[in-house]
């Protein structure tokens, strides 16, 4: 079973990305941090003649390693309620990609497994519920399966660390990872 | 009263930014399509020493029109369950710019109105909510009020145009935002 | 077409109602009031011995107006962001009837089509989408389309005759209905 | 501290049941089953001339445990993707004592902390959130803490046993009620 872990924080060592590599370490795992890439934003041309315009950037390295691994570890600080810009850009990008013709993308995506992770303060367990929401959706529309999201509780670097509950379900995690 | 129109699809006169510009129209409006502009990522540095870097891309020029209009127009079409990607940049540096201390953002936003215009397919009723639940709570974040809202349905260009009960509602608010 | 009313609820002539009459007026329809009628709440026997128990209410009038009618409008106040209690009951009982062998109710509800009216304060239209939520999960669970939904503004009775846009979509409601 | 644990479930010894009597067990607690009391459902008569009917059930017992309690521990199924009946029936019938001059319910709500716990089948997770976004809105109006949450899995009874995050975080509930 390999693990991609895509990271949509934007600084260095923060909460989401502490419990992320909690939850890969020792299995057969992929980290990826999102804002390290060059990832364009989306240009819509799905009703544009000619269909989307190749952009050169990092995304295809993204599209393969989506090929590639089996277990997807989304984690991202909630950022204003939602997952991180940068994160967005990589989702807004699918519906480029599920249209290229190269790749069977939403067919190999209807076999993958979604684990996600949100930090933030303490009224992210509540206000983080519409990102829980939209990532449903998202998995749906692809057929993923969501196997269970963390809600952590961390603001500043390392915080994350007491939430000893929060842990505990990244070890679970990690557990099921590992086999 | 000035009315600041916030654009946030990714392509040419698409279904939000139709239902967007027959809103302001013969209002005292700026209309700012977020794809135009050069808008970086948020670069997190709450925690950091020093805090933010100075960025040098468009977003100054967005503070100086919040800051200066009244009401704001966010449009944008469903992009995965959430907003398009250049909005999600452009909500994510506030954390940037609510510490800048050259602006009193934060107390600024708290004066201003804030409608919302989604479009989307006939899912985006119902899978358009978390994202209007998102949009509530990035507003009370900085107190600002959330007037209302249009889920519009469309999804090729145009298409909006059909949906009678959202253009009724874009038209009365037009006529509150001529006043 | 055939279009059963279900009313949520628990004063006369109130907002809620107000709307749900005006959608079903001049189709070919049968209202309820829901607390007028004797409704027990479920008790859950899904896991014991024998199974459920007979109660002796007014619920199978209810079960036979499903298996008749084509498209059902729920029409409920919010109260406290959620539907009424009575419409709640009517709900939960379901769990009973869904497994009663004299009826086929899970397959004959998948054939059905479901309106949703809630109405409330100013506050409604973020505050109940919960409650549009849920409707959506269990329209889903029994493979019911939920063809669309109303949030009117409307606390004192009589209120909701101002919401002009609620009225515009009952009306379009009563239209197709009509046919 | 004292500590209301109010169950919402319709059967014996289901696991919200035991959830709830895994938290207070040890603290110095009052523990209702809602379904053993009798309840009417509202009668709403907010705007009615005369204002609330007098209603001969059990409510005011509840009443007088909210007043004389700290914290309130409400744990509910998932029914129907909600609360169940009864626990809505005492949530309604709130509306009308917090209108009761007999007593002083609203700013005595303020005073209070909840707990809540909800469970339901593997969707639960997901499909609980809704409810949980209700509670949240529940608690605001009134002013009272949430304090967190717990979706726990588990249908048949006594399968939450084996959620074993869940009686975690029950334990650590228990603890900081005990003091």
């Amino acid at each position: 079973m390999k693990v991609l872990a895509l990271l949509g924080s934007t600084r260095e060592n923060g909460n989401s990305e502490y419990l992320a590599k909690r939850i890969v370490e020792g299995t057969d795992y992929t980290l990826v941090k999102l804002a390290d890439l060059h990832i364009e934003p989306i240009v819509d041309k799905r009703h544009a003649d000619g269909g989307f315009t190749t952009v050169n950037d990092d995304y295809e390295q993204l599209v393969k390693h989506m090929l590639t691994h089996d277990v997807f570890v989304f984690a991202t600080p909630l950022y204003w309620y939602g997952m991180s810009g940068p994160m967005k850009d990589f989702f807004d990008r699918w519906s480029q990609y599920l249209r290229d013709e190269r790749f069977n993308l939403k067919e190999e995506l209807a076999k993958k497994k979604a684990y996600v992770v949100i930090t933030g303060g303490s009224s992210a367990k509540v206000k983080g519920l519409p990102l829980v929401q939209q990532f449903q959706y998202i998995f749906d529309f692809v057929g993923m399966e969501f196997a269970d999201y963390i809600i952590g509780s961390g603001v500043k670097p390392g915080e994350v660390k007491e939430d000893t509950l929060a842990l505990a379900k990244a070890d679970q995690w990690n557990t099921l990872l590992s086999k």
